[in-house]
């Protein structure tokens, strides 16, 4: 399945990230210089924040574009937007591979520490994921049925980065698993992702929400 | 009773809406393109946000005009302020038609998303309400006796909205229970209303208080 | 004794309060129009905001000037600074006045309805005062000796303003009382008071960092 | 071991830590004037933010040089860098000493009032430390290891200000002891070190996100 949508201007990809991750910084979620964001540009490249910048104070010179991989395969610098070679990518792109690889239509991939989502996922390590039920915020990841069974998943936080884009690719190999836009790593942070950045923006800001919602009533409410 | 204050200019509600939606946005109340607000126009027509977008950062074009219905039936688009066809109001229209059908002089209508309203909620569930009896914020909602008896009542979060839209309206068809400018829908947010837009935003606020202080405090505090 | 300061012209004293308001509504200590604040003009006169203003939307025009009066009187409008005879002082004004006109030398006085004070007040209600003894924080309240004790006293909150206005009176009659720059009123908020409004603003400050210890940490801490 | 960076003019050091100290501000991690804050201009001198200044509102005329002193030594005004006589360096000053003299190549040194920090330095007093062994945000100090064992040591609060930069400077007198990136003083805050002003900010972040996670999870978590 190609991508859907018009191909994204690198300059636009690059503002909106910067006002994103402002948003998202302010909010508490990317604390440290942590998280990383990106942005597809078109069907074989996307463009991503370089490693270890201070997410509140993006500029336009912190991003590399970088070509989509196949799963399981690493990716390489975009040949179509060439890059300054001392730029790195955040160790985590891996990740971003992988959901790009496998969730199709995906135009955007935002990964924050948000602080409930790691207390969500030490508290609910041995369950493998933080269940919602009845929040009406769940509608805000596109879910509109009535009374929903969302199970938001749990991945191990491996010390080698390339182990965890193992088992988020093996979890979206199955489209089943493609209905909740957003994977969890255990005291880490969580992915979240959208056909757009708009789409993954609202996935980020409803995740914290629900997250927040499920530490302060416990895990099931 | 008609309505009492001077029509409100179309730019002007829109302007109000998008700083009174971005100042509730940063308090945290309007995360994941939830929530919605109105502000009356005139006698037979009020403006509100559509559907699904960022309260943090709404636009102009990000507004519909809509009749004013009788209880019980359906708005239409105003034909006094034609609108693009394109936009939809947000499902929860309905509920601001009910508000605006009943309560004498209701300006504005605002619904948000505020966690500790739902946090609530669902704690009082089985009480029909969450009761406040002793903080001094009670005379934001403009209830300044002594020993106010104040009961926030809560509706279920019915996945159909016309159905939450129809319990609204039968709790509003009776006047004593307009003395609190507000209802808390389960697991959801609260609708709180006002005169002016500046009251609506002041309850807005107060409401938000109230929950957290007895959220933390405990019910009846 | 006299006033020691330079007198403060009424404009940076609107601009001040215009700023340090926008402040602590942005801390979330001034939701729902809540609070008041003033700083004194000269010696016999205090601007104060007018009631029921948006606190993180002060204009020049949301003030008017007040002449100081003696202990167990109240206050007229300046009759060296004319304000619109529109504008009404907030009903707590009176509580302004007592602190005035028994503590030598306050040049501002700032009223917030910072939450943790809130709930503070309800926990130590019987003890009528909250304990603070270990935060390095007290500094901030101009105690500088080690090992302070730290009572800040809590008054009923009376329907009736001047009944706690009284109950504030009698309390600063005592000088030993000043050594706190602050009273704190149940289930309602702060009075903090400072030479300047510098002064006053820290220790606004100051107070909310201490109730919210002494909240997470336990009465005493 | 000489300091390895370029020397960094005045005017930048004082810009950067404005920025900083207000960002820190926003967090809520310097209420009422407290904190300081220093950046390393050249080998034998720093730039420190001086006393009782409001940390939010920072100008060019609030910090004063310093000459950097060998331990146990007290530091003088800079002889490169003439300083108004009337400003002082905070009381704290003598662990910003401290730090330059012990730790190689550091370039800033942050200390803010964080509130978690106070609360995890009174539940873990008799520990001597917060241990911190799972999250990932350990990263962020820069400690990449797989299962890192981290203590962030506890000093007391002593009122005798030079009491406690003895005892800080008695523990970085240790190599060992540079791993940690930051020292926190039980009830009071902590101080982060970088070798430059981005990498202190990334440090007060990461640690501020560390004991939040260690105040809602439990000491050892």
């Amino acid at each position: 399945m190609s991508y859907p949508m018009h191909d994204t201007p690198y300059s636009t990809a690059a503002e909106t990230m910067i006002r994103d991750a402002h948003c998202f910084y302010e909010h508490g979620w990317l604390l440290g210089t942590s998280g990383n964001l990106s942005v597809r540009l078109d069907d074989t490249n996307f463009l991503i924040t370089a490693s270890g910048r201070d997410k509140g104070r993006l500029t336009p010179d912190d991003f590399l574009a970088r070509e989509i991989a196949r799963p399981g395969e690493r990716g390489a610098n975009s040949s179509a937007y060439p890059t300054d070679p001392s730029l790195k990518p955040s160790a985590e792109e891996c990740i971003h591979q992988a959901i790009y690889a496998r969730v199709p239509g995906v135009g955007a991939v935002y990964h924050v520490h948000e602080p409930y989502s790691a207390f969500c996922s030490e508290r609910d390590a041995n369950l493998g994921s933080t269940r919602m039920s009845s929040a009406e915020m769940i509608k805000g990841l596109g879910i509109w049925e009535a009374n929903p069974r969302v199970r938001i998943p749990i991945f191990a936080n491996h010390a080698d980065v390339p182990a965890i884009a193992a088992e988020v690719d093996a979890h979206l190999s199955d489209p089943a698993n493609h209905k909740i836009p957003g994977v969890n790593i255990r005291n880490h942070g969580y992915y979240a992702w959208g056909s757009t950045p708009f789409e993954a923006k609202r996935h980020v800001e409803t995740f914290a929400y629900l997250f927040r919602y499920s530490w302060e009533l416990g895990n099931g409410a």
